[in-house]
């Protein structure tokens, strides 16, 4: 019996329309061999580039309707979703260039050597697409994650054709999303199911251990990411699982910069921390703050910037509902204050806050661990510390995350007092990004962005943010001996599509 | 109590000396930390090439009593052994001139920029090592994996300290090996405990669950590595596990080649099958040869050079049961001809064979499949194909390889006729490493080297040989709006350290 997949209204709560049905096992089977047929045709480079590009026209020719729906879907307004919307658009293009200069493809070429002992064969490297990949799309991110974004983007840019399980909380985006890309297909000459969508928390399962799925992607929670990491690894033929699971991005407030900056500094995090209702992956969830006036001055301009923010609505009512008991289990731990307080909003919307608490309550395990596990939604804590031996004490009870901040003074940023290197290296160890005097919200798409992290922030050493997540979608082959005539052009010894290679050691490009 | 842990002799089964005793759980957390501890130390990149000098010639110091301890435990003989030497020692400085080099920190620099739309943040990323590295040593190659082996090369050059376990068969080789690379140790100005050795089953386990433990390098079986990499997935911490489990490395030798070459094609799949009495990883254990006289031919010299092999003595009693009743149970089969019989050969030898079954026993799922698992040992399979369709059906059974082989006529390499491209293109999805006209057996260890493949060949898609093996072991990180005082030297704006990197997408090496 087909299962209806509605799209929902989380401003009112209301069912919207019913956008499709769940997908079953023979759905998803004949969904991934449709689009494992594919991989032949995708492996035409310039079809590659014609796709991604064609991708950005298709998806900006229906971005009223897109916006609109994910509007609807989402609550994160126009304005947020136009930006996610040029992300993605850039991001595709930006992918078209990644195929044309060819550098992903990491061509190596060692020439045979016969006075080597033993003596060496040709071998020549370059990494082929694994197959089909599933992109599991994300709640707070309906068009530069999700079906649309930066794991479809790279795994189409690698040759890999693409099974999109959309997200429960935006079905009519994606939906909407994966006819534009399929469009962009056709007119790119290759076939429509070089990506697709499916629904169902049970499809999702099915996906993941589907023989043809080769690779996933994942932006999400940790028990659902974990849950999809356990079956990849547990199948009889094991599959890369990329998941972005959780973070809690902390951010360290020297006293100095709180001394030179304090009101700025309130007044960034208040605008980081509330940005989207407080539903990003960077959202920084834990700031240790000096004791002391500066520190107090800080957490003024916090207070007066939190209080100013309009209450917002969440993604859905189990994150609303989860989002509401987090802030009142933290809340109602001991010597915790909440200066401005987090909670229920009008009609479903959420009022954002922070709490505060001693640093010294979280240098040893305890009750208060639960401030150092993210609460998805518009609240932070600020620990106040007495001592840098408090900072180092915090920071290294905590998990991995995908970016670590440091405000610091303009001397201790010149490096003097070693303090700012200090920090930086006990961050450093945290996180797949660093920042100094800024805030973690707000991930460019760059060619040296790393948005990953040690565990739980990622299951892997990749990134789902940048050019290099193209990589995750690949693996070597070398040819030994193997005559001209018979090499793929990208192993010719002439280079005929110019890339750039290593050869006898040396780089080209 | 302790559990002794004893060296044996293959050749007489008989135990020569009791080497260590099994390490407890208690010294496996002492060594763990002990090694973590070495993790600043080791970060000096001119440390880490200096241990990595010193560890080569710290071994051929020891080279006689490495050569004949290696000996006395695997039966695999001096010259065989002395030529592995050679090959991690050359790998030992290989690996010090890409620390030198510095390419595989992979540095992405991007300026920021003010006039994109959202402005663009200064970004800077390199690769970090992960922290401590369990290798498991390989029972195959006692020196050229193992204790002083790639995975160790590669982990030390990342700056990863290492925690090897000692394979069984040889505790008293790996004991020597790991002294030689603690004295390189102490010689470059390193702690000893950058490089230790523990024993014992239990012991492997205890290792791959350790906390502090951040990657693990496997090379054995596919029950033992299946086993360790389950355990590193179900960690609440999960680690990257690169495990080499098996691996059947195909060959297919076209009508042609067999005409043009047929007795050179028996000789050299003669040699390379029974190299190592048959036990490397890359053995030909399955070759598709035509039916009709060149193939009759091609037979006939693989019985004769077969026929003339030295019995051989395999590493462990164990193996040497597994390979009889493996032989045994293949022979056994239905339509099963062993024109050389393998099995036992006096004392605790074996003796080389090889068995011929008509390909098209092999289109099918039966009881023939047994000839698609890696039987480890001196003895390969030849399936006697009629045509090309049925080569193509055997291919499409397979599952991941190390290695897959062609052998072409010289009008096939030419491109004549689509043949040799048709078999490149289906060999190529089975394995890492395709081959025209060669042998599997030796990996040459260069920059393209690429010694991996699709499960259960590797779990993962990096490579256990070859330069790029070191990028198992490090993490990317992005360094956001640093302050070039904080910066570490690898990406400072004037690359003081000449590195390659890429600068706003474009490549300076």
């Amino acid at each position: 019996m087909a299962v209806p997949v509605w799209s929902v209204d989380p401003r009112s709560g209301t069912q919207r329309e019913q956008v499709a049905v769940e997908a079953t096992a023979a759905d998803i089977d004949a969904v991934v061999r449709a689009a494992h047929a594919t991989r032949e045709a995708l492996a035409d480079r310039d079809a590659r580039v014609a796709l991604l590009r064609g991708a950005a026209e298709q998806l900006e020719a229906v971005a009223d309707e897109l916006v609109s729906t994910a509007d609807a879907e989402s609550a994160l307004g126009a304005p947020r979703l136009t930006g996610e919307l040029a992300r993605t658009t850039g991001q595709l293009r930006a992918f078209a260039e990644e195929v044309l200069d060819g550098g992903y493809l990491d061509v190596i070429v060692d020439h045979a050597d016969d006075s080597a002992a033993p003596p060496r064969p040709d071998l020549r490297r370059y990494k082929l697409p694994l197959g089909v990949v599933a992109v599991y799309g994300a709640s707070n991110f309906p068009l530069a994650f999700s079906a649309p974004g930066g794991d479809t983007a790279s795994a189409l840019a690698a040759g890999c054709p693409v099974v999109v399980k959309a997200h429960p909380d935006h079905p009519a985006t994606s939906e909407l999303a994966v006819a534009a890309l399929r469009r962009a297909a056709a007119a790119a000459g290759l076939p429509e199911d070089v990506v697709a969508v499916v629904h169902g928390f049970e499809a999702g399962l099915e996906l993941i251990r589907h023989p043809l799925v080769s690779a996933a992607g994942f932006t999400g929670s940790v028990r659902g990411g974990r849950a999809l990491f356990d079956a990849a690894a547990a199948r009889p033929v094991p599959i890369p699982f990329y998941g972005e699971l959780g973070s809690l991005n902390p951010v360290v407030v020297t006293e100095g910069a709180a001394r030179e900056r304090s009101a700025d500094i309130g007044g960034g995090l208040a605008a980081s921390m509330t940005m989207g209702a407080g539903q990003f992956c960077t959202k920084p969830g834990l700031v240790l703050a000096p004791e002391g006036d500066s520190g107090d001055e800080l957490l003024d301009a916090l207070a007066k910037k939190v209080g100013e923010a309009a209450p917002g609505v969440l993604l859905d009512a189990r994150m609303r509902e989860a989002f509401l008991d987090g802030v009142r289990d933290r809340t109602a731990l001991p010597g915790v204050q909440a200066p401005v307080a987090a909670g229920e909003g009008e009609a479903n919307a959420v009022a954002a806050g922070f709490l505060t608490v001693a640093a010294e309550r979280l240098v040893a395990e305890g009750e208060h661990d639960l401030l150092l596990d993210e609460c998805f939604g518009p609240v932070t804590v600020v620990a106040r510390y007495a001592n840098e031996e408090q900072i180092a004490a915090v920071l290294a009870r905590l998990p991995g995350n995908l970016t670590a901040t440091v405000h610091l003074s303009e001397a201790e940023g010149n490096g003097d007092g070693g303090h700012g290197a200090r920090l930086i290296s006990a961050l450093t160890p945290l996180a797949g990004r660093v920042l100094v005097n800024g805030w973690p919200t707000g991930v460019a798409v760059t060619h040296a962005q790393h948005h990953g992290g040690p565990y739980p922030a990622t299951t892997s050493t990749s990134t789902s943010v940048g050019t290099t997540a193209i990589e995750r979608w690949l693996r070597p082959v070398v040819y030994q001996n193997t005559p001209e005539a018979l090499l793929p052009p990208e192993l010719r010894e002439e280079n005929p599509l110019g890339l750039p290679r290593r050869v006898d050691g040396r780089r080209e490009s």
